[in-house]
């Protein structure tokens, strides 16, 4: 690629070029779901898988193999950085070559069979109409982890769940989710009977709209630090964040009768806009400069949604300017009613709309289907079944019908199985995270009482955003809390708002 | 590339490979000049550098000689789409292998210097501050120019044009350009003078706010038969028309004083749009399913704004719609003063806004430097004084400085040679294919009257649009009109609009 130069060096403009492909991958799939007309699905399809085989091509050339071993045998000399990106390199190389070209490309194809079908399948609360196709989807899954295992010295769904999260193991989580479902067992009675004693919220009068919505998310976005120079909000049917580093695109949902959804996401998604803002530009496009992880980057978008903005501090300022931007009654903007309005604990059916405690018993659920479904142990047939039992056994609710349980995410029907414990590890990282920057930024929530989320952006960009992947999960969080993860913070957390 | 494929079917899916990288491209092109926070602007060079380096690396890749030569040789049978597409994949291999890689990684430079150059000497009208940068870049065309030519069995100035518009000459376009230049020594002091006997047009009093301005565009781009759909209509400080055929991206720029550049920019654009949308989609992706160059898209855009929406019968629906949207006194939307306001002759500096008449001479002006830049008959230090003693011998006047005069446009010190004919051969073609289409189709005024442009587009979809690029541009017009380019259409269609 580069004559006379040295294989370490090979491979890192081999790696900038992957990454700038993907970079335009990235940005079109933004584009899909931001801006394109529906009409062009078909070509940006073509153009995405494209892109895909170019970038993977790159990865698994011939010659790649031959310049890891030349660099690993020169070695990186004591520089850390050096030393990991070349770790990951051969990590990225050893993945992308395990597994056999036919079924990347059966998987393409079942994954987008059974995404297809699933929209339908919702929408009319029909399992049984996606689970041949589901079934195939899980076929080739267990394929894949079976040929990813053996090459990572993995289990086979630490293999999968490997491509989310590197470095956390089921042997890591099982334990940590079992503690976690029995406190639930009894935080979850207690919080329901506490918050039943409380006033009901007063609901904000609507409707809000639109346009003013969008100027208070932009606000707040801005606000928080996410700079207008380096960033959009635009809107989509789901959240998310997208973009690169310097131009780093999250969007949002707007709903004229409440504003607490485009806000609260809004600023979900600048908590991951800024990890992607603060990853360290002398590594831009390597592996070692990218995010940590997806519970690495969940733990970001937490500290910022959930321990900051919903802090007693952060709410007080919150208040006012919400109530400057929609007028009215003052009082359903007023601190103890954002409280009691964006702090409620409930048992929901759906993911996605669960509060904090909750939420993890909907991940729980997840990972123990999961990891059964890789083993053999459980037959996608029995699925649905398993779900409403696990539900019930979880926080003692069944869904009406399946659109509100075992279809309600795309993950598995799209093929893929280990990235939901990243939200539950993300969240108890953010506790852990927010307790040590509160022991080590003096005045930190005094800032949040003025809306300003300054110094504890400061202490994130030098402790985990500048990080980039030098650290796995476990020795970021030792290095910048001085312990591995520790779900005592998270719980700790959850008993100082909700049982006290 | 493909195993037992033959030669012909193994050069279309490369073709394909190529059009979806260049299709991502386009993508992102439009993104940088409709989305794109200006942050992101040194990550979007280096991803629209790789895409274009994968691109160019799958035509010249050494494979594709042989295979165009196997092709050649076996033939295509008596199917002239096949026969057309062949040669056109052998045209486009001939000109990106005849340029030297480092002379084209040296005009990329010398063009991207250029450029950034001229936005500050366009700015503080300075010629001097850009010459020793754009000697650099006419050096570097010459030499790009001496290595088209002998490949392509063409003149220097014609192996540049070329790549804008394929089968149209110096030697084409010099008479046809000198005759214009006689005609419009005639007709324009004639035009004045009935224009300056008739009423001062009234201008309709603003502000007229944006977001009217939007939707305005919006419907009228729709009206017109561009389906929401397969479409955008975003804004750019230059309007285009960029996207894919299933995923047009029109822009357009707003201004609350004047509704017009808008209206009629979007007009414009959405010609060129629908242009894009009529291509054969057998062909997608081919060679021969692309616009048949840049004049031909020239003639569908400034047959839909300067044709059929700026004809009389147009305007009665239109004025209606206008001032439906923005209200306020009638009388400036009357059709009568909409001619006058849209429909006006002007000796001015700045060719993009010229009006239909006058600008073919700042056209003309620059297809004749150009050329004498190329053949070293002139040298750039003696550019300015060139161009304006050329603007003083068509329009009979001087730019007050060199940002109204020969800063005035990106091209040349963009690299961009040969490109200004394909306006007026655009909208000389556009002129000629009314005339045919108005022979053709009965009722086609009508139509207009009532803002239905179905007919016509009917009459372009099957003479135009669905031909791609099948024929050369004079071929196309023949087919479409009996006659190859004859601009007496042209002169009698602005006899009959500005001389009676």
């Amino acid at each position: 690629m580069i004559p006379n130069s040295s294989a370490y060096d090979r491979l890192t403009a081999r790696a900038a070029r992957i990454a700038t492909i993907d970079e335009a991958a990235g940005m079109l799939g933004w584009d899909a779901a931001a801006m394109m007309p529906e009409g062009g699905a078909a070509a940006r399809g073509d153009q995405l898988a494209v892109l895909a085989g170019l970038s993977h091509g790159l990865l698994v050339a011939p010659e790649v193999a031959g310049d890891l071993a030349e660099a690993e045998a020169a070695g990186t000399g004591d520089d850390p950085w050096r030393a990991a990106n070349l770790r990951l390199l051969r990590h990225a190389h050893t993945r992308a070559t395990a597994l056999p070209a036919d079924l990347v490309e059966a998987q393409v194809r079942a994954n987008s069979a059974c995404e297809t079908i699933w929209r339908e399948a919702r929408r009319t609360a029909d399992f049984a109409l996606v689970r041949p196709a589901l079934e195939e989807v899980f076929n080739l899954i267990r394929q894949q982890a079976a040929a990813l295992a053996p090459a990572l010295g993995m289990t086979p769904w630490d293999a999968l769940a490997d491509a989310s999260q590197r470095g956390v193991t089921e042997a890591d989580i099982a334990p940590v989710f079992n503690a976690y479902e029995a406190f639930l067992r009894d935080a979850l009675p207690r919080a329901e009977a506490l918050q039943a004693a409380r006033p009901a919220p007063l609901r904000p009068p609507g409707p809000f709209p639109i346009e003013t919505q969008e100027v208070l998310s932009r606000r707040m976005a801005h606000r928080l630090g996410l700079e207008p120079e380096h960033s959009r909000l635009d809107r989509s049917a789901h959240p998310f964040c997208g973009g690169t580093p310097t131009d780093v695109r999250i969007t949002t949902r707007y709903n004229e009768a409440d504003f607490s959804s485009s806000l609260l996401s809004t600023l979900h998604e600048t908590g991951h806009a800024l990890y992607e803002r603060g990853l360290p530009t002398a590594f831009a496009r390597q592996p070692v400069g990218f995010a940590a992880g997806m519970a690495a980057h969940e733990s970001q978008s937490l500290i910022v949604e959930m321990q900051a903005c919903r802090s007693d501090a952060f709410l007080g300022w919150l208040g006012g300017e919400v109530h400057a931007a929609f007028g009215g009654d003052p009082a359903p903007y007023a601190p103890v009613n954002l409280v009691r309005l964006w702090r409620r604990v409930e048992r929901g059916f759906i993911r996605v709309e669960a509060d904090e405690m909750t939420y993890p018993a909907h991940v729980i659920l997840r990972f123990r289907l999961e990891q059964a479904l890789i083993s053999g142990d459980l037959r996608v047939a029995d699925l649905p079944g398993a779900w409403n039992a696990g539900m019930q056994g979880l926080l003692g609710v069944t869904p009406p019908d399946d659109a509100q349980g075992v279809l309600q995410d795309i993950h598995w029907y799209d093929g893929l199985v280990g990235y939901f414990p990243s939200y539950t590890l993300g969240a108890m990282a953010a506790a852990q995270l927010m307790a040590a920057a509160r022991r080590a930024v003096p005045g930190l929530d005094a800032a949040l009482g003025r809306g300003d989320l300054g110094p504890l952006l400061g202490w994130l960009r030098a402790n985990v955003h500048g990080v980039g992947s030098l650290l796995g999960f476990n020795d970021l969080l030792r290095a910048a809390t001085s312990k591995p993860l520790d779900p005592a913070d998270f719980t700790a957390h959850l008993t100082e708002r909700y049982l006290t």
